[in-house]
Order: structure tokens, then sequence, then C-alpha cells
């Protein structure tokens, strides 16, 4: 297999890429992984090749996916809060760089697997629990921005361009490295700075309850959702909702002390800005049909704050 | 108010033009009524500016839609055969050229209401009878065009750039004319074409039943769908399936028969494709939401008859 990853160089292209390597590729072993993002990799993986490109660009992909290219994750996104703060950067990269994406696929002489990292943001107006068959009606552009993406990645799977597979991650706890512009940033900080002694402020009131997945699940189930053979989707339906929990932020401050960590590091000081995104997204999901096809979630935030300190912390 | 029409130089831009200068325009009388189409109409309405004009061409809009307009029907599509032999075709009309109409209206002083006819098309993979919530999974790329451009208008109205109003219009009978290429021609050409003493083909089984609409009323639901309020839509829903009648072909022919046409002039040849595509339309809805909002649908298939006969043959 020839595999491309776009957004390769953050930290889930990180984790993608030693995971697929770890695992060697499957339904054959990985010839070349490429991955592709606008910036260099803060740590590379051996044994990647990575492409520093700005898949906004004119022929990007150009010479990066050819007729050999068998498999794409396409990771790279402007996040939430950002594609909301900057409307027209937001549907350049999240909508437009897809489409292209999709295009220069089109043009490859067989349909490589196409994972569409999509996202909970899908959902805005929505019941607290969502179902399998909740229809998506989003508040905030990045959210309108993957839906599109997802009946894209659909109508070129139906047309045969692409085998694609679309699946809405939730918020991913606990991201390591530094906060970002996504509004869920916080969910991460408040436990992965803090477990590093280091203060942080959650913008949230303590009872909002969030829908999340650990990285490692995530990779696990961006991976598992390649390997899956194209028949195991249902006709019209290449996107699924993945399992994961709901937890409150009390609870990950419950969590935190469990592990050992300081609440008091913790400032408290509401964003309406960011409660507008991240509360319109749903607290939690029935997921039957991703479980149904063998998606996992992790088991509780305990065993999230477990993973992260074994995966992160200590590594160095 | 300024009213723009793309696709006006169509039977529906026809019906509609006569029918908003008719009622003279709400909430404020008409001043202008431009109708833009590639083609010049059949039979202008007195009063129109009919505009020759490729959409799809960059500044399309410039010096049609200015700070002046207040109302926009955006109307014109590729069909839904047409778009399914020709992807590239329907992306540029159906998606680009929507997308391109909405960022002109973005730059205007003031948001237009935006009135976008969408689609029974939407559905494909459904329940026989859909509801008001029944998620949309499109299984023709005219569909998916369609409900791409509903996410758009939705967002554009979210962010303020217009006061958007999405319609999905059920395969409208009877239409006039001649035959065109949506895969549901055949559904007016079996009444339109033997009421005229005229032969016809019908490609579908006589068992196919359909969601359907006058254009006397889908006319009537147009300018309803423009004269509400803006904060008569929910939020993050700006689009709405509008009520209609289920009638199978062979009660369309009964209908015929009960009118004094002739269904000997009907050849029964199946297509493949045809019933594909309408096949996996669904065949009712249940429709509250819309029903509440006021739109309304037609009585019976004998209603639609008279409507025809009434509206395009006693005229001549």
């Amino acid at each position: 297999m020839k595999v491309v990853v776009t957004g390769g160089a953050g930290f889930l292209g990180f984790k993608l890429s030693q995971a697929l390597l770890a695992t060697g590729g499957s339904p054959e072993p990985i010839r070349e992984l490429i991955c592709i993002d606008q910036t260099n990799p803060a740590e590379p993986v051996p044994g990647v090749t990575y492409v520093q490109a700005d898949i906004c660009a004119p022929g990007a992909f150009d010479r990066l996916i050819d007729g050999d290219t068998t498999s794409i994750f396409h990771l790279a996104a402007v996040v939430s809060s950002q594609a909301e703060a900057d409307f027209d950067l937001g549907m350049k990269v999240n909508l437009d760089a897809t489409r292209a994406l999709l295009e220069h696929c089109r043009k490859l002489d067989a349909p490589p697997r196409f994972i569409f990292a999509s996202s909970v943001a899908a959902f805005g107006v929505a019941p607290p629990i969502v179902d399998d068959d909740t229809p998506v009606r989003p508040l905030n552009s990045y959210g309108v921005e993957k839906v599109i993406g997802e009946y894209l990645v659909g109508e070129y799977a139906r047309r045969g361009f692409i085998d694609g597979r679309c699946l809405r991650l939730p918020t991913i706890v606990i991201r390591p490295g530094k906060p970002n512009k996504a509004a869920s940033s916080f969910a991460s900080s408040i436990l992965r700075e803090t477990l590093q002694g280091k203060k942080t402020v959650c913008p949230v009131a303590e009872d909002l309850a969030i829908w999340i997945q650990s990285p490692r699940a995530v990779i696990a189930n961006l991976i598992h959702g390649h390997d899956l053979p194209g028949d195991a989707w249902e006709e019209g339906l290449r996107v699924l909702n993945l399992p994961g929990i709901t937890v409150t932020v009390a609870e990950m401050v419950e969590g935190l002390e469990r592990a050992g960590g300081d609440p008091g590091l913790i400032s408290w000081e509401r964003d309406g800005a960011i409660e507008a995104i991240v509360g319109s997204w749903p607290r939690g999901m029935n997921t039957p049909r991703a479980g149904k096809l063998g998606f996992k979630a992790d088991e509780n935030i305990d065993a999230i704050i477990s993973v992260f300190l074994e995966d992160e912390l200590e590594k160095h």
C-alpha cells in the first residue's frame, strides 16, 4: 500500500503514522507513507516521507498522490474556533481543499480508500443524546464544512471515484502538545496542563458534558475505518458516528484528582463564544451502527488519563 | 422590492413571475423583477426584465443583483438525469453557481431573502414515508448537490449573509411544455401528452408511487416561503419538506380516464436508469412542520389535472 496522510505533521498524523507502521498495513503491507502538511513535523516518525505543502494550492497533490496510492487519510482542517472566526479560510481549507483532493483521486486509475475525519461538530440543533440517524443541523462553520465534506465523500464513493469512509470523531481528550484554536481545546488543557503542574483556564461551566475519545482510540478507529472492506458499509451511507464516552467537566476534574493532579491549577473564566460552540455539540451518542462494525470507545475518564500518562509523559 | 429569479425563463420562472406580479409583492410592493436564464423566455411575462446569462460565468450576478435586491428565487439547476449523466456539469451548475450566488449576496449591504428550490431527490435511502426529521441520504448527484446547497444556504443564513429558505419540492405534475431530462419527466408526460391526444411513453411500472404537487401549488408555496418572516424558521433549520400527495402511476392513469383522456396513448416501456433514480425517491411524506407554517398541498390527482386543463389548455 501507498498511504497518504493530509495534516500529517500534527499530533494525529504522528500517532497515525506510528500505528500504521507498527501494524504494517492492511489489506497489503505498507510500501510508502507520505505525510503532507503546511508545517514540518515537530517529531518526525522514522520511515515516513514528509512533504511540506499547502493543500489549497493548485496541483498540491500532483506527484504525491498517484496511481499507486491505495489509501488516503484526510485529516487536514481549519479547526472550529478558527473556522468560525475566519469564514473564508474555513471554506477554503475544509471545503475547497477537500473537494480538490477528491477530484485528484477521481483521476487515479483505481479508487483509493479515503478516510475523512469528520466531527461531532456536525451536530448543532440535536437532542442531548444523538442516535445513529439523528439529522445533522450544525450551528458552526466547521460543522457545516465537515457535513458538506461527508456528502462529497459519499457521492464520490457512490460514483466509484473513491472508496470513501467518513468518521465523526468525538472531541479528542487528552490531546498532547499545546492548546490550539479548537473551541474544545480546554477539554484537553484542563487535564494535560495540570497533570504537568501547569496553570490553565477553563472557559466553560463544570456541568458541561462532552463526548470524548482518547487519541489512542481515535487512531485505532481511523485504522479500523480504513481496514473494513467496502461492502461493510450500508448503501448511501459512508459516514458513522464513532463511539465515545460522556464526561462532564466536573468528572474530568475528579479524574484529575484521582490521578494525583491539582485542580487548584485551573482558573474558571467562562467564555461565551467557546460555550456557544461547544455547548451546541451533543453530550452523548448511541452508536450501535459503529459498534456492530467493530469501532471502539475508551472505558472511562481514568483510562483516558492513564493513556495520556503512558503515551505522553512516561516516554520522555 | 427588487426580485431576481434564476432559471427565470423556464416554466416555473414564468408562473412565478406572473404570480409575483399579480400579488404585487410582500412585505413591500415589487419595484423590479429580473429573470436570469441561459435562454430567452418562450413566452415573456410583461413587466419582467429578462437577462440572458450563464450563471456559471464569473461575475454573472454583477449589476443584476445589487444593494437594492431584496429577494432571490434560485431555481436554476441541471436536472436529475442530466446531472447523473454529466457529473461535472451538475457540480458546476448546481453546486458552484449556487455558491457563487451566495458569495455575491454576502457582499450586499442588506441580506436578501433567498429561496432555494431543493427537491425530494435529497432522499435516497429512506423509509417509504419520510418524516420531517428523516436524515437525507441521496442516491443521485442531483440530490447530493441540492443537499449541499441546503447546507450552504443554511450556513450563509446563520452567518447573516442572507435570509435563506430551502424548500424541497415534490415532483411537479403536470409540467407544461415538452419532456425534459428530469428522470421524473414521464410523470407529467403521461398526463400532459395524452390529455392533448398525443402518444407518450411510460418508463416505469404502474405501481410506482410518487410524491407530487401541481405547478400552481408549488408557486404558491415558493411565494409563501418567501413571505414568511425570518423568525418563523427554527434555529439551524432553513430547509423544509413541502407537503404533497402520493399517487401511483395507475392512479394517474385512472385520473386521466376520468378527465376524458385515452390511456391507450401510453406505451409501457420500462427504463432501468429512470426507475433507479425515481424509485429511490420517497413515495410520500408526513410534513407537519410545513403544515404548521402554512404551506399547502393539492387535494388529489383530479384537482391537479383540472389545474392543468385550466391553466394550460383553456387559455389557448
